[in-house]
């Protein structure tokens, strides 16, 4: 784990999405008429985003433990798929990127879970990092 | 979470697929010659993959634990990519598909996370599930 | 932990309560206008209690991992508070009693939690079981 | 998870308690002379309850981690019932009350495992907060 | 994690042994007598000791995740050392040597923790497997 | 949980060993030459050691959560053995020599599970602390 004692913290900010496309035209009507039997997926993969974010040193060896002091799970339905946008913000000496592209794959995967009885086509696509702030360099993406 | 105590155990393989675009050509060739400051990508990741499959549970609400009999992680390394194949096995009442998946997709992030040093252009493509056997139905893509 | 290697599987249902008072008359209102500034406070917390029941061998030394078969969580509004119902299911050599109680204490914390920014005088009362079948004694309460 | 980025440290103290119930007048009495056959209740269910503090954002999605920097897990026992105090304190940007409450609840979930072969008939009671330091506002209940 | 699917249940049983030896000569005393201020170092770290047990397929990658259905952890305190011995059972496919060993080395590192405020002296020696049966191969070391 | 809130941050550095002993005069030579069948047991017990170190709160009940700033995983590859030399840092109000202790373990531990297919008599030996500074007393050792 890279050695970080040496650096000052700052505030940082980074977003990262995810695409969930759908196999199906009807998945999208299901979602709108809250017709998907195993619940709400917006909210139950929120929260499932939330708690991923906050175990990812768990899971990858490299990644420093920090304090997560801000995260929120946003979405935009289409006819044909899910973008999930996933924003964690730190005052901390290493940035958050890791954590929001986790974050954004686990709501995805919870996405996949729930809807995989009424569509088996689904994919994730595009798990990447839209912004990056607060570090030595910031990411802007379009 | 489901139902499944009036199912009965059959043999399942799942197979997922996750795809690590590089943002830069050097890549490929450092990792080519094991010049990743970070250390082994392919074996750190394939540790960090087997554990993440076996956390699946803990992170999606509605997956059931259940007891991985096999699993596996392979490497495809191109130019401008790698491939990430994990293949889950279990002799249970439900599938491995979302544990393939999310293995997948842990690898995937623990080779974004240990590129990025060297390369700021790195996504995550297509988590998709590859092949399914054991179940009511089975998937078999190319 | 107890030895129940000699002990054989059956089909063990068990449901537990929890009750989560307000302090003020506001909080019942807010919930049914779907004003509480946290979000969804039943599906937030039911996705915390799906995970909370799988993690409950996690957390107490004695008890054992299990295959959760089922799991379900329901609630019942009132004016002046909220009763979390939750049971789990397996087919295995012990009960699931303490899973369904860890999984109603773990929907009324994470409802205590949401609720609190609104509701500064919430108390959790009477964690119970009230049904456990499928062992050497059942147990049904009012 | 709310943005708490642009708050300062402040020592933060908070006290919960649980109370188990008996069901049976057997059960003070046969702690009090160590005959549990599962062992020291108290002890046990201390380090549950220490670690369970530490894992409160493990199972809550809006709970932010945050340095635990003292807690500390008391009890009286009686004749029908064993109040058990949960203490923790933080020098953070946030409170530690659902810490002190998930603590709390750990514990008394421990006591009804380790009880429940020589006492059918325990409940969890009046999981709450007694004590806040150090926040906005004091909280200080009898 | 290699292939056990082809693989029948049998009841397999391990055995396993650390030796924490003293710094101090006051140390067994200090325990004998109550007075370590961290608290009951046995029964505090039996309970790790089982929790750890649970948790060794979180922390080694190929070890497979399996149902424990015995679990205990022993003591011999003399003037020098604790001796600590941890006994697994399971009835699987494969058998509980790393779960018994990495059981061993959670009470060993428990004791440290709880004794190093007295002695700065302690060291973990001799984590190995005493017994093992039900396998392929017994073992059976004095 | 020991009281720190008093006390303030310094940086803190702990390096903890253990050693690997073969029972095997062939051991050595399947690791050099790259053929034990689990895989690269050096690259893997990295990646495990490293997510030990993180999880080590969450498996002692008194040790404080805290960052960790700084860590690395070194080998020495003998005939007879392999020593493991793990090395934390933090900057914080308490040390790291558990975590440095727990991270050698798990290592340790890792290295024993992908050898004991090819060499039945592996022990670990010796799991200690070789330096510690940054605290109220220094400690070397040879």
């Amino acid at each position: 784990m890279v050695d970080i004692t040496h650096k000052s913290n700052t505030h940082r900010i980074a977003i990262a999405e995810a695409t969930v496309v759908f196999g199906s035209a009807e998945t999208a009507q299901a979602i709108r008429e809250n017709r998907v039997p195993k619940g709400d997926v917006f909210e139950m993969s929120r929260a499932a985003g939330l708690l991923g974010i906050k175990k990812t040193p768990d899971l990858l060896p490299d990644c420093h433990p920090l304090p997560i002091e801000a995260a929120s799970v946003n979405y935009e339905l289409s006819d044909a798929q899910i973008r999930v946008e996933v924003r964690v913000e730190t005052i901390y000496k290493t940035g958050v990127e890791v954590e929001a592209m986790h974050g954004a794959s686990v709501v995805a995967l919870n996405l996949y879970d729930m809807l995989k009885p009424i569509d088996k086509g689904i994919e994730i696509r595009n798990i990447r990092l839209l912004e990056k702030r607060g570090g030595k360099s910031d990411i802007h993406r379009n």
